[in-house]
């Protein structure tokens, strides 16, 4: 990696002992909401020059989202209403993580109540960080195959449709502004890396 | 776009007038949390069965990414210990829209603000929503091109250190794992999908 502009860096991960220059460290937290859906804390802490600072943010149980492959190749999505941005988006099918589940089975279950497919095979993209100013949200993505079609088992009061669309209807709709959610995104970006043979995908089945 | 599992629909955005069966409408809207740093709102809504329901998030004022490109081809990012996900990111230069500031007037602010450069050309990718279950944000990608050095701006208690890798870096450590921060993939994305000549990026020379 070359060094590039006026305060000098190298880039990608570096172990935290490296780092002390811009790590913080938490003193005491307190709870600033506990709402019926959101979890609100703040932070006092330690800044790398030893003073004092707070940062406010939603405690999340993180997330997983789906990008299910249909054997003919089309993606499986939904369509929901998404009342903070007071739009409809298209969107990978998703959800969060219950108490003391793992992503793969919240990954199945959110794939089965949202769509009504299940997955004979199941591989692991990555975990992304979509709000990390504030929120301790990831997103780990997952593909699924050896799709097996089923009911939808949507909770009470969501509203989910269930649609599909093949890679370059999705890459279009993303070129002109018409895929604003940022997962699905980038599972679209995963999924043609993947089928460029360039990004990896270990598959593994299911029973 | 070809029909696929159970509960069937054309994929992409639709007119409101034709998702009655999905649409929300807030009724009502509480202030739950004025935090220093937050504003979370909770509103009643009618849902598209009529029922109510509430929905709690975050409102916020909207956000910009930028992606700058160095002459010889290079990228920089900025890393900085985000507290809320316990690590060092590296990203791109980014932050949030101030009163009565225009996307590109806040993307200009923060690329000098966070990298010292200023730029000669700039492009909008797009806007993309990075937690519309529980927030407004909106985070508009924009690209800078014709990049001359500068010193920092950093405001008192941020910490931020900028580096410089090229496509074939950011596209090694997005296939490892290395780039979780989103809206750095969906720029590295759209950076390959415009070099490659398949998505747009109209640039703007700014005096």
């Amino acid at each position: 990696m070359a060094a590039g502009g006026p305060p000098e860096s190298r880039g990608g991960p570096a172990p935290v002992g490296d780092d002390a220059h811009l790590v913080e460290r938490a003193e005491r937290s307190e709870t600033r909401l506990e709402g019926g859906f959101l979890h609100v804390v703040l932070d006092h802490v330690r800044l790398p020059d030893g003073r004092m600072a707070t940062r406010e943010y939603v405690r999340h149980p993180g997330a997983v989202a789906v990008l299910p492959i249909l054997d003919d190749g089309r993606i499986v999505l939904v369509r929901q209403y998404r009342h903070p941005v007071g739009t409809i988006l298209l969107e990978l099918p998703a959800g969060k993580l219950d108490d003391n589940e793992t992503v793969l089975a919240c990954a199945m279950r959110e794939l089965q109540e949202e769509t009504g497919y299940t997955a004979r095979e199941w591989a692991r993209a990555g975990v992304f960080n979509n709000a990390a100013a504030y929120s301790t949200e990831g997103i780990e993505i997952w593909f699924a195959r050896g799709l097996v079609p089923g009911a939808q088992q949507l909770d009470e009061g969501e509203f989910v449709e269930v649609c599909t669309l093949d890679e370059a209807e999705l890459d279009a709709l993303a070129s002109a502004g018409g895929l604003p959610d940022m997962k699905t995104m980038i599972g679209l970006q995963w999924l043609q890396r993947w089928r460029n043979g360039q990004w990896p995908l270990d598959w593994v089945a299911v029973s």
